[in-house]
């Protein structure tokens, strides 16, 4: 997992140069439809959650979330002919998203694969493979091949927006992603490794990153995690919060959820909870109780990079509980959902 | 909250007289639109979360979940023409739910609110105002508000069919509701107060039923739960299942996600989990460790009424942990996500 977190800016930068070059055909697929569907499970699925918001922010296309049992068990007939179909995931032979694939077209949809094995089922059934140029991974937890899919999931954007925008501040991300790597992570680790109940949150364009952060502690350490977004923690969970509580709360630099993330800070520690924060502005990392800097970057691409810390402090986290971050119990790296 | 609770086969029978009359009105509004955007937080966004299958499965209509913040922060301009936006909040007051209403008509969709208080600005705003007739609901913890938004977008995915298929099985829920009232939930509410740890999960039309369990559980008894779907719960924190842990799964008695419900139950007990198990196939009930008796109605409509022994169990266990139901603690009525 240490050495796979380390490719990430040479993974990143080998994924740009691989699928820019597929924004002409993106377009094309693309016209005369309206809408995209994102289809994700697990890590996939926060990665999509990042490619819902900036379709919708950035580009301005209408984007969702499939319900794959819909397709799967349901066998729903929808009419998807005014749809993109874009479905994630690392390996693209997970069978229930292969299958949503092939329901969606035969629903009208045109059908966009991120995956990073090409030849994938998932790759070969799409109209357009947006393959992620990761490399092999290893460890069961996902970390290249999730911040690859978010590059993948930004140049899909970038091409459907009215005007290419995202470019630029794109092509400085492999750097940002190296940069960040020296940072010292050991507090964080050491305090959540010791924490008795962790919850995470965060919003918008950084709620995919909060979820997966969720996720990848769950799957790498064994221990229970919740991750909410801001408005559902606010909505009843903001009820359990109390001494013990460790939050850690994934904010951005920029944008227009940045100001609220730190009344968020202070609303935890009313209530006796301690704040990590990742990311965020001044104000907030001088608020919280730990802080890890975020990337330079704009809010827009600012999630391709910010999950960087946290996997660093995730995979020491486990090491200081005795695990083997590479191999956690009782995960496969290949989920099928039903048996 | 025990109330409240028993109201609900009344306040589903006037719910039901009251608004299956607009039917023909929520036609005329969706006339040429291809797709419903639902609009909620809380327990408002799981019944949404409802609505969003049943409108998929019964209604083969596309069905999605907006991203408030979308609207709120980011104030994207998306073409919503060719949709149907619903709001759905109990006070019909949430500020954040009303500016996205009225975000939703700039972008061009035609509006549907689902609210208990006729004259709300949610209300007042809407091309069509689905009145719930749950009468004034007193305790914090919404019960009767939330089984009738239930009501409330069954009458709308109905409507919006090709053809009217639920009406029948509508009709009936009052009474099955009622039915639910005299079990003994006792010892399922004793083996919950005494759990160190909780995760409730549930699938397809249920999830909805089973993330509202988790958020009803986590508000009124103040312990951390973790809602997951069966996809999710399989793609990562099953890993975190052992012993100690208490499972509620919350099942249907038929449907295509009947079967694989049981394979859940034996997987988690084989990590050393107890189940308790509410609804769902004999073959389901028999593998719980615990089980409570779920409604006897179809699929499509069982949702509105599995809540009711969720709801009966959670209301004992907060009273079996010292707690007060009706006014737990750091919540208010009316949620504002931002302050």
């Amino acid at each position: 997992m240490a050495s796979e977190i380390a490719e990430q800016p040479e993974a990143a930068r080998r994924t740009l140069e691989h699928l820019v070059p597929e924004q002409a055909r993106l377009r094309e697929v693309f016209a005369g439809r309206r809408r995209v569907l994102l289809v994700a499970r697990g890590s996939s699925d926060n990665a999509a959650i990042y490619g819902r918001y900036l379709l919708e922010v950035s580009a301005g296309v209408p984007a969702a979330l499939a319900a794959p049992s819909v397709a799967t068990h349901y066998r729903a007939r929808l009419d998807l002919s005014d749809s993109l179909v874009v479905s994630v995931s690392q390996s693209g032979a997970t069978a229930e998203i292969v299958e949503t694939q092939e329901w969606a077209r035969a629903c009208g949809a045109a059908t966009v694969a991120v995956t990073n094995v090409a030849g994938s089922p998932l790759a070969d059934a799409a109209d357009v493979a947006l393959v992620t140029q990761a490399g092999p991974e290893v460890a069961v937890p996902a970390t290249k091949t999730y911040l690859t899919q978010l590059v993948a999931l930004a140049v899909l954007a970038d091409a459907l927006g009215p005007e290419s925008s995202l470019a630029g501040d794109l092509a400085r991300v492999p750097d940002v992603v190296a940069g960040l790597l020296d940072a010292d992570v050991s507090t964080a680790a050491e305090a959540l490794a010791g924490a008795d109940d962790v919850v995470v949150s965060g919003r918008g364009l950084l709620l995919g990153t909060a979820l997966e952060t969720a996720l990848k502690m769950e799957e790498t350490c064994l221990r229970p995690v919740r991750g909410y977004s801001y408005a559902d923690l606010r909505h009843g969970p903001i009820s359990v919060v109390g001494e013990g509580l460790l939050a850690v709360l994934v904010a951005s630099a920029s944008g227009p959820l940045a100001e609220p993330m730190a009344d968020l800070v202070r609303d935890l520690q009313e209530r006796g909870a301690r704040v990590l924060g990742i990311g965020g502005t001044a104000d907030f990392g001088g608020l919280c109780d730990l802080h890890l800097a975020g990337p330079d970057l704009p809010e827009t691409v600012e999630p391709i990079a910010s999950i960087v810390p946290s996997q660093m402090m995730i995979e020491q986290m486990a090491r200081r509980l005795g695990l083997d971050p590479d191999n956690p119990r009782g995960l496969h790296k290949v989920t099928q959902t039903d048996r």
